[in-house]
């Protein structure tokens, strides 16, 4: 960055504050540099070390906390800019940031270009947008307001944002599943089978944005997730799939970047769902994937309509990358497997990879359908067999072994926990369940813990049809924390039922 | 609020950290309520003590900066809580804030009803949204997003959520200017001339939203603006007319949430500006309004239809809330007088009161033209006869003893300052002036300062038609600080030019 002229420095002092992704940066209010700069409370400005740079807000220091000549950088800010107690850091303005012209374009509604999107995610990469910035970028965005041409714009930025893995194979697959749907945890199984049929299925997932449990999430209680690149790409040679966190790899980093202020804002907009998706897909070096949409009442997409929009979208953003991409619209009118959150969704995940008789039958079936569609994609499997074959492999225990083979390969495996804390919740009336608020489902799961808390969430007794007496534990919620555990009994108290009996 | 549990408390400690608004709270990783509560950093939760109650944002500290049982708090958050060092504070979790729900059908282009903005706005005032909630609520907003009946809607949410001024008179005046034109600072003087004529006009201002001053940055370095509502009814009754903060009386408190995010974010949309100001206007009891609407190129208003169009939104909103409306669309190519900045506009402001002969002719006529529109628009002076009046009362020197009136009432007249540091800028060719850039030159006076630095900004010599020589002073910047004068100087050698002479 050439467009600061660099004055005066300070001293760096650590106080050990963690502020998450916003870089801050204390400075005492009478220091030389605040007074000269005209700098005050929330100025954003430039903290510069040797060669590297950071964009940090500031934070005015009114006590001894610091001294004169001292200014104190947060946890993250440190890290990124390589430096420690002692360094000698220089601070200067921060120059207009021409892109915001951009945003505020789209939020007047405006179409904006191929270039425009280029440069928006070209300065969120590089770290120059404040977190109500980018609270406002997604804003504009969110609903309709991306034409296709727009969300292609945006898919080809994010792409560029970051690396690309290459591959030596001609079919690279790849799978994915829109959220809302609590315990949807196919990833893994589909992984095992795809890979155990000798296909090549490079798989990075990402944490939770909205809901309960990310696949990484999930996966993070059975092995490590945190690979590089290199060792990604290893484990792909090796087994010819992985399940990796798509975050270490610096695949869209854009993405990762609004994901983290969209969860805060718990929204997901099309255009950018579409984007986000695709983009990761065409930078982990994939060529034909499928996407699986789950339709229900209280899933994401609700209306079969919705669906088909959607489907429209990806397969026009795919034609437009140059990625092959099918579609499934599965049913999403209630929760897939029993556990709900990072470790209860593992232990569902093993229990039908190792063909346990308490396996849910959904969970296998859905896999067993999205396994058929990759191996019938790949062109290695005639249409019409893919889903056989896929049971074969699953039963003959080949998708197991295939599985302990990716998690020894990705640093080793181990089984998942229960909770230390749980609480049974019964039924107040006898029947029938006919319907399940899915949202609700998965906001007690979050409350819980998940998945900040690995092994906390829900585990789920009561599908639609379930036959039910008074008295019989509905679900079952568990905890790490006791505090949290509490706090989720009280909202629960607080609502109208989640599970409907007739 | 009755929809927390409080488990358990910490002493306050004070870090003496300014992070302006949004309230912070220092707790420490390993502290036994971050443990058993599941609070990480960015959580936001609720401060009490004794029957206070704020919502902090969480800072993890993972230094000895705190002790175990302490949590340390930002320094507006210790004001607004009421609490010192050594004090017991409980912290507990934030329920879901319903209102949310609200934005983010507005997000998804719905229209939402009166019960929407009214429990928006509430949540709003009490300080549940964070700075990323209150951006995206904006940027939902932003461009036509909102109708008639929402604006109204929106406005009438405003009004309640503040106190809300009541007078004796059944005639209560008040004037508006839409921003973007440099200098135009008519309010002081028009107020001084209504308020001579025996009229009322209990005018409150705001501080500079997007500009490098808002009529209360410059009335403070004249006078105090910062009045309660006790001592703004005192001015008034005694002078007819006051030149007060409105901020300090708490009028419309919402609508100054929103401006200090849309500051951030540069924006000022159609629904939430119509709102604000005649949000205002009804708070502060205002029954006759004068709207002035500057229309130019680089003006915040660019074309006659938009002015026609804000004028229609203007009347309709006020006929909803009983507010007699009247709009004056003016001409906005250039600047108005030749201040731009606080102290600068206060000279300009004091040379057409004092009637100087070298006092800007196009601040006089301008205030002379609203004043006129005040006066006929009372009832008490004929149609077409206010700008003679306004004239009289001006030239005799009556508007100024009154202007000086109102200032020693409100607690001491002072004259407005120059700057330390002043730069000329020079013509490089000779020939007329055809066209000035107000957006720019605004950017440059924020960059020199203004309006945190009340003396900073520009002086301004060259109006459109003015002959130019080579080497004459177009523009003088003036600045408090050296780096800030040099930042300014490089940004403008960087662009193309402001002023355009042929």
């Amino acid at each position: 960055m050439a467009h600061q002229h660099i004055s005066k420095t300070l001293t760096v002092k650590s106080l050990g504050i963690d502020t998450y992704r916003e870089h801050i940066i204390y400075m005492r209010s009478d220091c030389h540099i605040c007074l000269s700069e005209g700098f005050s409370a929330l100025t954003r400005v430039v903290v510069s070390l040797k060669e590297s740079q950071i964009i940090a807000t500031l934070n005015v220091v009114t006590s001894d906390l610091l001294q004169e000549h001292e200014a104190a950088l947060s946890n993250m800010a440190l890290k990124r800019l390589n430096a420690k107690a002692g360094d000698l850091i220089a601070i200067t303005h921060l120059k207009q940031i021409e892109s915001l012209s951009d945003v505020r374009a789209k939020m007047y509604h405006k179409k904006i270009d191929d270039v425009a999107y280029r440069r928006i995610i070209n300065d969120l990469t590089r770290g120059l947008y404040s977190d109500i910035e980018i609270a406002a970028f997604i804003a504009a965005c969110a609903g309709d307001n991306l034409d296709l041409d727009e969300i292609i714009s945006l898919t080809k930025a994010m792409i560029d944002s970051g690396s690309r893995l290459k591959w030596d194979e001609k079919i690279i697959l790849d799978k994915h599943s829109i959220g809302g749907l609590p315990g949807n945890r196919t990833t893994p199984i589909v992984v095992a089978i795809v890979a155990a049929a000798g296909l090549t299925i490079p798989k990075t997932s990402s944490r939770a944005i909205t809901s309960p449990a990310g696949t990484s999430d999930t996966m993070e209680t059975m092995t490590t997730v945190d690979l590089s690149v290199e060792r990604l790409k290893e484990v792909v040679t090796k087994e010819g799939g992985c399940l990796a966190w798509g975050g270490s790899v610096n695949l869209s980093p854009a993405d990762d970047i609004l994901i983290r202020v969209e969860k805060a804002l718990d929204i997901d907009s099309t255009g950018q769902m579409i984007a986000s998706v695709l983009s990761k897909k065409a930078a982990a070096g994939s060529t034909h994937v499928v996407i699986e949409i789950p339709v229900g009442d209280t899933a994401k997409v609700r209306t079969q309509d919705e669906a088909i929009k959607l489907q429209y979208y990806f397969k026009a953003v795919g034609d437009a990358i140059k990625l092959n991409v099918v579609i499934l619209i599965t049913d999403g009118t209630q929760p897939i497997g029993k556990g709900i959150g990072p470790s209860l969704e593992a232990m569902d995940i093993l229990s039908v990879l190792r063909n346990q008789n308490d396996a849910p039958a959904d969970l296998k079936e859905k896999s067993l359908i999205i396994s058929g569609a990759l191996l019938e994609l790949s062109g290695k499997i005639e249409l019409g067999k893919g889903v056989t074959k896929a049971k074969q492999i699953l039963e003959s225990g080949q998708a197991y072994v295939k599985f302990q083979n990716i998690c020894i390969a990705q640093g080793g495996f181990k089984e998942p926990k229960f909770a230390r804390y749980k609480k049974d919740i019964k039924s107040e009336t006898a029947g029938t369940v006919i319907g399940i608020d899915n949202r609700k489902l998965a906001k007690i799961a979050k409350l819980a813990g998940a998945p900040h808390s690995p092994s906390a969430g829900i585990y789920f007794n009561s599908p639609i049809g379930t036959k039910i007496e008074i008295g019989q534990i509905l679900y079952t919620i568990y905890s790490e924390a006791e505090g949290e555990l509490q706090y989720t009994v009280d909202y629960l108290n607080s609502i109208s039922q989640i599970i409907k009996i007739v």
